[in-house]
């Protein structure tokens, strides 16, 4: 029997689930929800209708797993409440201090409609999540980092644009390399914000704007910018196009530790993402995870979720004999 | 009300749970096993008792996971199921072709005893099938590859103590930098046996003996050093002992997949280890899971379990509140 999913939302995410979707053989696109004219969303994905965002409860018997692609400022703390109670849901809630507010909130209404839930899904949180988990339970006595980079900030780039006589900008975050270096290396460094991660920007700018205003703008910007070291380019609109179209992102969860009587030996353990799309690779994590609530559900285990408490045979499309075997 | 641990056998893995249980405020460890005289057991923790082999059914009661630290040749494929009907258990059985067997016999055994069993715990089997798992499920378009080492290979060295004029010997598994750099890269080659690994070993000759003679017959062995490029240094037995005392290991397992319509963007997940100590790292994933096995069995889950299986938050001291405020 396979997984039928429907997508809310169609942004940079929405069009990455859809695209993940076709590579699980198991998974059905069945239906797009969307806030504006259905009649005006082009997706790729011939045959499969798109509804109304008002419409959607009733296609409830129709969904097995409803993935939620708004977004985490305004959209995700009223969608994935509200949606929670009459689906099955899995969103990438990603405000770290607000999650657990958000967990109560969803896992309040899956308790009350009897289903399954699992939010703040994709690789931060999500998969460094996790890894920041196991290595902690492994290496009690040590000490976590993560690095973030080289990527694109979307929150960061918008901030760019924010600022008067800016047209476009990109921003990437950037590990700096002899801070990763001493991390790997067991080092345990005491590492300040200025320390761990550097800012690139590029701009375009508007004709005849003050560069040098901009560019003391950005770099005196409080928390975006002002405790990192940063630098600015200015380049054109078809630089900017030809060069920093795509949304890489990526980095690294280490932690490093102590083991023995004395203490006498050094482990690091390290997870790592390169990714050439930050939305399409968060998309894959979700799928997964969708799989994943299906089977909660379909088994009776009801509230919400998250990535640490899903049994990891939940996420293959294989069975658990198929993966005993060829994977342990 | 914290763990009752007993250990099971007392060579480089015991010794190693030993240390790691001090790392854990939740564990108590309260006894040794031993097949040997228990009054020649010298142990690095005063005030734990020692005890037979023999004479473990009467402890039942006394503890809550017992962690078997025996060899998977002969040892666990007798001790694990014996064990597993009068205590729970973790063992770390890395015969990866005879676990789906062995699996099956804990299970019966633990199911029948009512207890919760856990096999081929460590870091492969154990972590690095963690990663492969994950890995494979969220990327389902791509490619994995693992690598071992820089690191002893026990087995290896062992083969080689077996060739006449041989006094000791150590054996370094190494990864190929270029074939490790072109899988980094996404470029998903085709590797060969050779061209993952190389192999380079330390060899205490007795004197006089046939140097050329012993290092053809290490080169020649087959399935263990013939399809390798292997190098063969003969060092003293100070030396050995002054460089070579460690059990260093370590590796990565990495997954290349595409995504999008087109399989257009590549993403490249990497879960590595770097290990001064193989043995004091397995303990100590091996103590985390036993962990999760005594929850896993106050909450009535009986059977063989693995590390597939496990939900991530089991394995932590820290309570699924906290790590979804502070990891998440």
């Amino acid at each position: 029997m396979s997984i039928r999913v429907g997508i809310f939302g169609y942004g940079n995410l929405g069009r990455g689930i859809e695209s993940a979707i076709r590579q699980n053989d198991d998974m059905e696109l069945v239906a797009f929800f969307t806030r504006r004219d259905p009649s005006t969303l082009i997706t790729k994905t011939s045959g499969v209708p798109v509804y109304s965002a008002n419409d959607i409860e009733k296609y409830k018997n129709d969904i097995d797993v409803l993935i939620l692609c708004g977004g985490s400022a305004t959209d995700l703390p009223v969608q994935t409440p509200a949606l929670a109670q009459h689906f099955c849901v899995v969103d990438s809630f990603d405000t770290h201090a607000r999650i657990p507010e958000h967990l109560a909130s969803v896992d309040a209404a899956a308790r009350k409609g009897e289903k399954t839930a699992l939010i703040s899904c994709g690789w931060d949180p999500g998969m460094f999540s996790l890894n920041r988990l196991y290595a902690g339970a492994i290496l009690p006595d040590g000490r976590d980092y993560t690095f973030w980079g080289r990527g694109v900030s979307q929150g960061h780039s918008d901030a760019i644009r924010r600022i008067a006589g800016v047209v476009d900008a990109r921003q990437y975050t950037i590990p700096v390399e002899s801070a990763l270096e001493a991390v790997r290396a067991g080092k345990n460094p005491e590492l300040t914000t200025r320390e761990k991660h550097t800012r690139e920007c590029f701009v375009v700018a508007e004709e005849g704007a003050d560069l040098d205003r901009i560019e003391r703008e950005i770099k005196e910007m409080p928390n975006y910018f002002a405790d990192y070291d940063t630098t600015v380019h200015f380049i054109s609109m078809e630089e900017l196009k030809r060069d920093h179209s795509g949304i890489p992102h990526g980095g690294s969860v280490i932690r490093s530790g102590k083991t023995g009587i004395d203490g006498e030996n050094s482990h690091v353990i390290e997870y790592s993402l390169k990714l050439d799309s930050n939305p399409e690779f968060t998309a894959s994590v979700i799928v997964a995870y969708a799989r994943a609530v299906v089977r909660l559900y379909r088994e009776g285990n009801y509230g919400c979720k998250t990535v640490l408490d899903v049994p990891p045979v939940y996420l293959s499309q294989k069975s658990r004999d198929e993966l005993v075997k060829t994977l342990l």
